[in-house]
């Protein structure tokens, strides 16, 4: 079914009112009145609506709720150092799909392109996030945020329950054990958190990995073949969400 | 180390002989005499060279020799539904990245896309396999080979030890079942061999998965969120490289 977005205050009774954009998007859809359709509350639930008009304007009635399947119930961010080209657009859309629960951009050492505009960078690519959200069936949208330094985005990595730093110099801890580790010590009363910070292309610089290993992030590495700077996060989140069942 | 592939034919004694345009890219990145750099002979063999000049041009003089550490000790093939766009270009990178043994790409029912001249489009996503494998740091270039027909595809993915079929209809069977199932049959003397099966965007039609069961593929889901046709083969790829220790 065809899925849409919408606050929790534009629900008012059995109707849910449909932004303008949506409105658009299902004239250009050609849908027809009676026509079942989910909106989806960005917290986790989904209203099964049938088309209706009311006023000046289409609107949803609801005839039934269930819990977003498509929801994850691990909290797993991505942070991901800045890119150039439609890298970032690509592991954007990816990590949507594999069900990160926020999306962090931060500047590193060997980035070659730190725009000085972030926030249309930012704003592009919460619109794919969006898309990409209502197309896989997400319970929520996945916030974009760019964090202006390094040492932020560590700052804030370090503080999930396994904050995982991806570092190809690293040969001692593979990804199974620290999840494996980690696994022991979550606790099944609150969502187990978990930060992917992955490098940009060339890598992590030594002085990057030292601040990361200070703060309390585990370096791990990916296995022999050197991962693409928008591949790593989505082949790291791939991993865990099998890992800890959700895919 | 700078990575280059070369034919075991072109080794005589100590030396490589290098093609014009492996020649033209050494220039382009301006090495220089002395430099070091790996040839892979394409066969799971790196041979550490140093640059070189003799008679007309650049050659690698091999100072010493490794197995190529990014080659999975698993055969695992991914058979890609053709794709609009340039979706199979992103899952051509991906999935070598992943460590594919071979890339096919056939027709399926709800393709929106079928080139007149699929030789082309092979010959483009070749070139794209080769240029990533060097990249990663893979020891061979997976082939992409065009199937003419589905049921083609179907016959020629049936024959691999764990013959996977992707479909979003499948509740009964997910692929940590199909994967711990399959790991009791291997053996250990011969490469496991696995193929992937994905679809279109939309999907497989019915009788296509019909049509794959009875061929003896096992139909298996890749979880709750509905993955783009580029993604789920790189997703499942990924997931199957980590579960058997290849990653």
């Amino acid at each position: 079914m065809i899925r849409f977005f919408a606050a929790k205050s534009s629900i008012s009774g059995d109707f849910i009112s449909l932004g303008a954009e949506d409105a658009a998007h299902m004239k250009s859809l050609r849908m027809r009145p009676a026509e079942l359709f989910v909106v989806c509350d960005g917290e986790g639930c989904d209203y099964i609506c049938r088309l209706s008009e009311k006023g000046d304007g289409p609107v949803a009635q609801i005839v039934g709720t269930e819990p977003s399947r498509g929801e994850p119930d691990v909290d797993c961010s991505v942070y991901i150092a800045l890119a150039k080209g439609d890298r970032l657009d690509y592991a954007v859309q990816k990590s949507v799909e594999m069900g990160a629960y926020g999306i962090f951009l931060f500047p590193s050492a060997r980035c070659v392109s730190v725009p000085g505009d972030i926030s249309k960078k930012t704003a592009r690519l919460q619109r794919i996030a969006l898309e990409t959200a209502k197309q896989c069936g997400r319970g929520r949208v996945p916030e974009v945020t760019a964090i202006p330094s390094f040492e932020e985005a560590i700052g804030k990595a370090a503080r999930a329950g396994l904050p995982l730093f991806f570092y190809e110099c690293e040969e001692e801890l593979h990804l199974r054990e620290a999840l494996n580790n980690a696994n022991h010590k979550s606790h099944p009363d609150s969502p187990f958190t978990i930060s992917i910070v992955t490098g940009p292309e060339g890598g992590f610089e030594p002085f990057e990995a030292a601040l990361a290993k200070s703060a309390g992030l585990l370096a791990v590495s990916l296995g022999p073949r050197i991962l693409r700077c928008e591949t790593a996060p989505v082949a790291a989140l791939t991993v865990i969400m099998f890992h800890l069942g959700n895919l």
